[in-house]
């Protein structure tokens, strides 16, 4: 796949991690863990190991072919065993008989998705670093310059721009608290064997050996223990779709505020250059945000998917398993290019305090409304505060100056009072405490 | 991509038709097809034309290279029309200036988008007609054939097998009727422009050229006429979202219903052969049924994210119409992949009319409770008769010779009555109807 | 319910019609059909059918006991049946005989789905056409008051209100063909019996009855003919659920776009006096396009549980047919609301011609920077004019009295390029022709 | 709202908590708790906090009228706030001036949101906790007892019923642990005034008075404390969403294999008495699984549109918060409505395990393949023991006798590999694990 229709992912890191070749790898070296972590327990010869190990390279194999054999068993699991005896048996003939030993299609594909899943997780929480990290600038740069506060689209009382980027940056936190409990946690390796028994792989032995492959399975492939075979206990598959989720949707917020401060009528933030119109040459778009955005509008829809997986029935569900796997590819890849771009975004963004405060004085003073009407409370009690205020702002003349509430308040306590500025709230302390 | 993760489209004919490079001919397709319309209406030079439309051609162009230049517009468009005028203006400098004139990406982009699903819905189409003649022979076959009617997991009442094919085959016509419904009013261009006045293709023109110029490249493309510029009018997507989901929604109840029927216990349906369990030999999975039911899990999510690119704002949305491409693209696909799929699936279906007659036999008779009821009714009372019964089926006996029965029934009428064949209400008349 | 957490709807007409207490009439409607049907037929008598008739009134049965009882069963029509026939028995102990004659829970429940969904998509017709007329009210008032055409949030070249206007009212009929089409055909009565056979409702009577009865029934209901019996085969279920995301989305693009405009630094349109603040006396709220939009945003949501009703296996699905009837409720519901809330702001919304201009004049002519390139041309080449207009452009300061344009232009030209209303390509005429 | 529709929670303890009387209960607590979290500030006097906290109650207003007066401001709490205030007067009306004092309608739901799905989320975890207790019984108790592992709809390998309800206990511990986290972290008080600086609580005071309100408001209230106010940053909401969907998903799972498992060919389990069909007396509907996966099958869908309330656009989005409320509610109802289902369903589940063996024996050993694949490997090679099992399943002839086979084996080696109790693998001691 070129990505021409991802522009949010081509070319960006985690574009190759989600390749076809890539998962294809990853379910080779479940193999090929497989047989190390058997060959650690004696029921797999080391030289066998060894072969199967050296053989398991995706560029051995014709990921097409494995595609279309696919098709006959409505995995690509099958074709891939058949194909990597072949190859081990050229090599080694009786080695090819320790290939797949025991196991199952599902044990191979779900250990290699949780081995592609594990790399672009890591590689999110990367970027989610350095926009962490960008943002912690503005908001720190940003401490105390005011901007509108904005509520059902319209300017309701200042806040700073510093504080905006505070809360986009504590939703990336949050994004990254989630990813880090799937890695931490570690996502398992998957064995079970044809039904979840892992009786394919015990042959004559202990059921006690089932827990040491299951430990040298996971230290082989870096992955965790399971707690129980899980090809109907889809836990990890629904957790990593609710993770993707979140991620595109905390960095979505972020680029559906940048798109509304980027209007050409607000102007308040700009993206690095860069983006330009096919058809109109004075056209900066928004172009890094307008990418984030469409992920984050996608891979809630696919999530949903990947949620209804739980529903899995018996001990491997006839097409809920197979409904995952595009799914999970797509989420990882878009969630992947968005958290690479907002980073961009993050560290190119461009602010423009002097159109915040210039947007701010639209209004004549009408946004601190709210601080005047607090103002005349202890003179006027509160409900007739508010209905000066009301009446004086209904009038749609600036407050400043307003000879209704210059009946009340002196013309340089009037001024005060609708600077905004001076009604910031507790919002510079909120955003010092959020990056403490 | 080479379809290793999608089993149930790789290889199918839907494959081919919405890859990169089919995509991107689409699109190519739409740029020479404006040369030409434009040439009819003489703003661009024939020749120019010409050249234009003889340098269309996929073949000739990087799309990996398109891609990656994607980023920078958030759309792959401006570099294809760069990469275009370029080559052009290889063969024929002057010729170069009429690419993509007056346009704008989004014209080329959303009619190259209408051109690929045209083409697929068309192939959609082709396997419906497939699958509901194979399901009409199968209920013409099994007109007669008793099998148990199933309700909440439990056998109800008897019905025929020849009538659940019928209900297969009517889902399967009403997803191709809402298919023809999209393509007889036919998907249409998209033309209008920077903002969808049209304003770039007119320059000095009348508005009413306009009219001309959309007639000309529907007819040029072989598109239908827009009724408006749709850029942020999202008719087309949100339609084509909804369609898929319900095909795939309506085959995949075809699947589901297979794979119950193939159940081992209940065993009155096979698939043809070919499903191989990689570790137990025995085993023939009902692998296309399978493959159907994976596409009719994940397509209503995928359309989930189309309805919602109505929700587009201004003139063109900022990352809700790039949500839209990859979305539509793999709805597509699968919907393709599941029509492939079930028509092999529906022609290669073997039902296994003594295993029905079996498995209705094994309620002794309770099966046919319903109808012993009524039969009792006119001596006993509705109320009665239905107590009578409730005491028969609660011994868990046999109702044929049943004690309780036999008080009100001779044993020859009670047999008839336990007969399932004899209780199929109009199953056979309401299937031929279907028929019809 | 009282509405509190659905303002959209609440008080508004819609309401009633999907309140418990509605559907409960719906199936006591449904039943009472039935009843007068089977008379018509001969299988009732038809003074136990005016009996039953008579007493099939919400009014008399207690809606939460029913509710209550609905646990033991999976559905409430059982309890309720047992709750009609006692109250005819009370009236009329034979007739008592004659309640739910041969049928089955589903065919009610359906049948009142369809007869409340009937219900429902009139009234969303009539607040929709409404909608369509005030919309056309506006794009006629304002087919010549031009607007910024924003793209990707900015402002890219000129377009007028009314054609602006003239799409929203596109998308509003293009909802309303759709509604009309599902209540064209007639939503379907629900007719099959204990599973889908009919066999309850013939007893020893000739297939052909089956006809009659479903015919006579939808005479009864005013519903149309159904052409399988469909416990099984949702294509009604899906039909809604696809139409009203679609109704809802539609409006949805119309809420979208007056929040954008209603914004405090664009202020280009205005909502009808009424939503104010808690807070803030100033802000006057965009109430009902937030409404509106919240609509938008849930229903998409819920018709994905509706399409995959058709994934319903067997005769009946156990807990697919179930999780319907919540889902349809408050999609209907949403959409009513939303239907009834556009209206009135449609007809509210106050537009600020004088607000567009100033908004225009903004880019300093920038916004015309197509149509200069155009204009340049044919003098410089398509090339060379697109990159004296990015230089122009790029320079921020204003293009009307540029150098370096002045060196191809006389200040008059350049003037009148840089003018927005000179811009304007075929918008009027396509708002003209779109209303047509 | 009867819970006419809703049979899976109507008349469970959830569907109090949900109700429109406890949304309004949980609003006034919230009110009241401002109020004396703001005494114990001294920005109100204790006296006034007093009137406040003893007016907040719901059973003192018209929730139907608040509903309705919604409708002019997007949300209730502007009118609940005019009907405290009303008669807080009727009491004090001094205090009636400290009603909502400094606050805003978002940090008044929101708080009360928190508070009702706190609630329910203990009820859920009580229902859990009863479900995974019976589950474990459940696995003891059958801990040996074998039935198939079904794969692809078919007999696979066999497994144990323990192991079986080991991994459904397993996914409802994994649903009670994100319940958990979301507990013991706490959900969050939402305080942050007109737009999330605090400047309306703070009037002239100190920046940090804001740690001091939030502090004792979370006191008040028995939530956590906020880390920053979230209006705009929907992690809360985001969460509750993914944990709801996550939980009825688990639950889900076992609904679904109870219903395979119930069906009439099958027969391996069956739900306590009570389900019964209204047209068929023989059929003990499995009840209430089909309420738990009609759960399981709607919460996603409302999960997703949860999860879209993450992009919300600037301070307070116009519309996404509005659109969270009705899914937030419904979302919480089903939960609660399936665990207190589930946990009927696993207390009163009946296993039957003479109809697992009976269901084992009917594949004629053929289950057993893998295991005489296994058997046969060292004497044979892999390839050549598969061969030869393959053709003896091939013939569909019963294994044990099989001539074939019988060339290896002796009779007696041959009964016992394919005896299921043979080749259980660890299910056994799976189970244990699991349940230690």
């Amino acid at each position: 796949m070129s990505g021409l229709l991802s522009p949010v992912s081509a070319g960006t890191p985690v574009e190759e991690l989600v390749s076809d070749r890539a998962w294809l790898q990853a379910m080779l070296d479940a193999e090929a863990a497989l047989a190390r972590a058997q060959a650690r327990l004696g029921t797999v010869p080391p030289q066998a190991a060894a072969v199967i190990t050296r053989t398991a390279q995706a560029a051995l194999f014709d990921v097409r072919a494995l595609a279309l054999a696919a098709r006959r068993t409505a995995n690509p699991v099958v074709g891939l065993v058949q194909a990597l005896a072949a190859r081990v048996a050229e090599l080694d003939p009786p080695a090819a008989e320790y290939v797949h030993c025991g196991s199952t299609s599902q044990d191979i594909l779900d250990t290699g998705a949780m081995l592609v899943a594990s790399r672009v997780l890591e590689l999110i929480r990367a970027d989610l670093a350095r926009t962490a990290a960008a943002l912690a600038g503005l908001a720190l740069a940003h401490r105390d310059t005011p901007i509108a506060g904005r509520t059902l689209a319209l300017q309701a009382v200042p806040t700073t721009f510093g504080l905006k980027a505070a809360g986009w940056r504590g939703l990336v936190l949050d994004a990254d608290a989630r990813l880090a409990r799937l890695l931490d946690g570690g996502l398992p390796v998957s064995l079970g064997g044809a039904a979840g028994t892992l009786a394919g792989y015990l042959t004559d032995r202990e059921a006690s050996f089932a827990d040491a492959l299951v430990t040298a399975f996971a230290d082989e492939t870096g992955l965790a223990r399971q707690r129980l075979p899980w090809h109907a206990l889809r836990t990890p598959v629904a957790d990593l779709g609710a993770t993707l989720a979140f991620t595109t949707g905390a960095l979505g917020k972020f680029a559906v505020d940048v798109l509304t401060l980027a209007r050409t009528e607000i102007g308040e933030v700009s993206e690095p250059p860069g983006g330009v119109s096919s058809a109109m040459p004075h056209k900066q778009n928004p172009v890094l945000a307008t990418l984030v955005r469409s992920a984050a509008l996608q891979v809630p829809a696919l999530a949903t998917g990947l949620t209804q997986a739980l529903l899995a029935e018996d001990e491997r569900s006839a097409g809920g398993w197979h409904a995952e796997w595009l799914l999970l590819r797509e989420a990882l890849r878009l969630a992947g290019g968005a958290a690479h771009t907002a980073a961009l975004l993050a560290e190119g963004l461009r602010p423009d305090p002097a159109r915040m405060r210039e947007n701010l004085s639209r209004t004549g003073g009408h946004i601190a409304s709210e601080r005047l009407s607090a103002a005349l409370t202890p003179r006027l009690g509160r409900s007739a505060a508010r209905r000066l205020v009301a009446e004086a702002t209904a009038s749609d003349e600036p407050l400043t100056g307003h000879p209704l509430l210059l009946e009340h308040l002196t013309a340089a306590e009037l001024e005060t009072l609708c600077d905004p500025a001076g009604c910031l709230g507790a919002a510079a302390h909120l955003a010092d405490t959020a990056l403490e």
